[in-house]
């Protein structure tokens, strides 16, 4: 089981997004070179996000994206999901409805016990991911950044953010 | 994020080798057989099973597999890590250390939030699928077998199962 490696960048652009001032956006091309990632390849995700209403896109020359909703508002499921698909991550294709036993529709009335225990633990991960906002995750980023990283980061924001 | 469609089948064929007398097996033709899938796909599997220590290879004429512990000492998280791998579904590549904010190594002693993050839910799910157990799962199966399926299901091991 593998996540695309975009779900990292989304959610580290997401944190960039929720650091900008009030009205203030990032350009694809920035929120790509903070993250030293391939601009072209982020595109789809800030597409989905925009899609999903997580972020919004902010046409012309000034233009670029913020989020659309207060961080608190925005959970890490939010934006799993909206990267990766709604899906559960375990499809159950119903073999047991196959194969020499295979028996009429209504001998299957109960949910197969296999799929039931493997969205029980998908349930949980998602509650997990579903109880973290945005805004605690970047609290948590700016309580651990160093005075260098923060000095640097300031330096760019001023050079990148646009009003 | 999607899981391999094995993950259902090994599961599967796990509760039918759960259904097993002591002592006796199942040759992989016959498991494949009975959930209608391709014997040459399923048996890497089988094989990777064996490998984890949960299924054991009988060679000979009258060999198969069956369980290699109790069905109460394997849980759902064993299959799926033998099946799928154990590496976290989420893989953090630091991309924080990237881009115009990089700096030295020091900057980054507290583990990334987002990293972190991802961890714990699915630290939620892992612990999900190692509290349930293959004998659970196995009982769960038998109270919804409809006696349709539960009689076909006899024949069917009658005539295949190894003692």
């Amino acid at each position: 089981m593998k996540m695309g490696e975009s779900v990292e960048w989304t959610l580290h652009c997401a944190t960039v997004l929720a650091a900008l001032p009030d009205g203030a956006v990032l350009p694809a091309s920035a929120l790509a070179e903070f993250h030293d990632i391939s601009e072209s390849y982020l595109l789809k995700q800030l597409r989905a996000m925009t899609a999903a209403g997580l972020f919004a896109s902010i046409p012309g020359p000034k233009g670029g994206y913020r989020l659309a909703r207060q961080p608190e508002a925005i959970s890490l499921l939010d934006i799993v999901l909206a990267v990766e698909g709604d899906e559960p991550a375990f499809r159950c294709s119903e073999i047991r409805k196959c194969g020499p036993t295979a028996s009429s529709p209504s001998a299957y009335s109960a949910t197969c016990a296999i799929h039931a225990a493997m969205w029980n633990a998908e349930r949980s991960w998602r509650a997990s991911l579903a109880s973290t906002s945005l805004s605690e995750i970047t609290r948590r980023i700016g309580r651990s950044l160093s005075a260098e990283v923060r000095a640097k980061a300031q330096v760019w924001f001023t050079a990148n953010v646009r009003a």
